[in-house]
């Protein structure tokens, strides 16, 4: 998936992007004119393949996509397609009627751009963090593959959020705070390792804060300094970016995929954001309230979370238009 | 959600779409030029929402944006997405993992007009006639709202049957008569309430009959007359309107939502219809035959059930149209 | 559904699509230019119902009528829409809230053009080869109606079939053998029967070759060579179309539907292919790998399979733009 900077061909990393100040210029190109490229994707469609649910992602992708002209067809696996074998080797006598190996080509010969939704299973973190299914997309479609959420990234999501922050920073270097926060499921860490890459590759002062046991993956996280204290973490903060994630197995594989804190003094509230330097707060959504955030924190005119989503219509056009122009 | 004659903002009742004679006319002219205003939806996009299943408003609102040259983005909120929560204040622990007071304004931004099905729980009264879910989305999604049947209106299905007693009446104020039919299950009021309140606002010699105890809400069915005798209403009428409905809770709030007849007496067959002026038999659909009608009054060459569906398109585009002129 | 070679209603069976020398030139002509022909698409509507699932049928034929200019809607009448009743006479007081015989004026009503996919149900061999639900499109939409797979015939699959097989003989009249494979579900025989039909029609030397038991319905074998002895069927062959099918209930009506055989002797491996004239393979996917064939035969550079599922696209734009010439 490694892309030089000038030609874009997938999209999974901050760096299949090129520049990010070119990129967030292009974005902000895209936000005041977001019909104006509609040549590019005339005759040229968009498959969007979706193995888990989505709100944002589904909506935001497919508005991009027609933004620029291009067809869009939304497949659902799990409803109104057959269930897809995802390992090699195996007699196909169970619920799952069609290998990725031939649904994949097939249906790539139908688009022009493929964008995958495949979640971490959860349970194997070599087989998460292997992306093996996406991996597959890209190795066999023969399409340019975007990732709308895997198992291991979430790039449009971290890159809406580095619009925002780019729209509401005071300063030219801003404090931005990535903080776990208390959830009753167990939720992959595809949101954090973006958020952590991006933030990395951008110009911040980043700090990552969560309780013992829940280090990021490091090829993620490279330098970031993880402070365990949240509130010495969000002392000064300019964003406060909450999330929760399940144990990355970082420190023991044996935990990978578990709930080990449910710890809720870590739930942003008014006394958590007082701590900040007048913060933002952000959240990629859905969030659970109550749990992530209080009721106050995310309706409060200090709330990013509903301009983070709008922007996923941006960067999703960024992302989509710079791939149709390499057509 | 009160709006003036002279410009269009939401659509729930009757008076939203201003004078109704000008409406039927705008609809003539748009059936016979469905084609002809693509240049008013030109990048605009109608995002649908289903809390609810939809067969003739799913097809025909769409059909509908299409004809004026919108993207149309179709969400079922219970397959492929999040389930939402719609309560305030609540720990969002359970199988609920959004809340609508983010889905909304992040739905919103993905669209220029929302369409929204959401069915009356039929449990509690002052919950459903609230229309506290459609409300919400008039309150905080920032965009022109259309009912695609809410909990207590359906009006681009009245706006369809209204346009079909245009079209097939044989004087200038034929008899209406809306009769309540049996079914096995329990029905909202939404179709009912809106038909009362469309033949209210037009020029008809308007009846409603049914059951003790099934009587509408007030504030839809004004002044007309309620006949619980159907061999009397039905007398001299030109158009029959069956329809089932559970019980309004009107007298005794108790019995809101429940089956308190399930008399066969009332089924529509061609001795109910020879009661009429050679009268047209008219039913929004789905309909139960054996239940609301026998299928040769449904098959009758004085069955209107086609028309009123075919009508859907229309009035839907006449509605879009309308708010598209505003934007 | 009989028409004649030059005006095109319906597509069901091989004769519908006229002279099939020319009907393979417009594939090769759309295959060139499959995006030139969008002014007999504009403002037209494809409904592509389903009842059953689908993934190469709902993309593919989505992608061709795209590229005609078409608007398309897709409706999976068991996620999102009501339950159709799809027999006569009965009092709908069951889980079926709608009947076939409103549902289908009604949903042509929205469209141009309907597509319906209706698999067999397998349990009454006389009710499944009366064709009882897409006949009744047939008769009460009219609309021109478009096979995607009902219960005995997938023609839209064998158009295909048939242009990979003109794409890749190697001489005028090709060996091409349809062999009975063992699989662990009891499959329609919709995909034997139109390939069947479509080799009789066409120019080739066509062998079937199966298990007793397993004989097909002669309306549409016609005159093809039946070999029980897989080996000797296989012989010289040039194209060998692998499928498993259930009974048929032609020689015994109570055995229809069944599993007769799982004698994975039938199963497509190397060896199998080596007794062939260099053969390809082909199936129509979704496959079950392990059961009808080997991972290497299908993965060999002599596997048809993709190919043939990207013919799909070029199938259904002719049938389409066929139809579309028509209205």
């Amino acid at each position: 998936m490694d892309k030089g900077d000038f030609f874009m061909r997938h999209f999974f990393n901050v760096h299949d992007i090129g520049d990010l100040n070119k990129a967030l210029e292009e974005a902000q190109a895209i936000k005041n004119n977001r019909f104006g490229f509609q040549q590019l994707g005339k005759n040229k469609t968009l498959l969007m393949i979706f193995f888990n649910n989505s709100l944002r992602t589904r909506l935001s992708t497919q508005k991009a996509a027609m933004n620029l002209g291009m067809n869009v067809i939304v497949l659902d696996v799990n409803a109104g397609a057959w269930k897809l074998e995802t390992e090699r080797g195996v007699i196909m006598n169970g619920d799952r009627s069609e290998h990725l190996l031939e649904a994949i080509p097939v249906m790539a010969s139908y688009c022009d751009i493929i964008a995958v939704r495949s979640f971490a299973g959860l349970t194997d973190r070599t087989y998460d963090y292997a992306e093996t299914v996406v991996n597959q997309f890209v190795k066999y479609s023969g399409r340019p593959v975007v990732a709308m959420e895997t198992a291991t990234v979430h790039p449009l999501q971290a890159f809406a959020d580095l619009i925002t922050i780019a729209e509401y920073r005071q300063s030219a270097r801003p404090k931005v705070v990535l903080t776990w926060a208390p959830h009753c499921r167990a939720l992959p860490q595809a949101v954090p390792n973006s958020f952590a890459q991006w933030m990395n590759a951008a110009d911040a002062d980043f700090v990552i804060t969560h309780p013992e046991g829940y280090e990021l993956e490091p090829s993620f996280t490279g330098n970031a300094r993880i402070e365990y204290d949240q509130k010495k973490a969000l002392q000064g903060a300019d964003f406060v970016y909450a999330k929760n994630w399940s144990c990355p197995g970082v420190r023991n594989a044996a935990d990978y995929g578990k709930i080990l804190s449910e710890d809720m003094s870590w739930t942003i509230d008014t006394e958590h954001m007082s701590w900040t330097n007048n913060g933002y707060f952000m959240h990629c959504l859905p969030v659970r309230r109550g749990l992530i955030v209080t009721d106050d924190v995310i309706e409060g005119d200090h709330s990013l979370v509903i301009p983070e989503a709008a922007n996923r219509e941006i960067s999703a056009e960024v992302v989509l238009k710079k791939i149709l122009e390499t057509l």
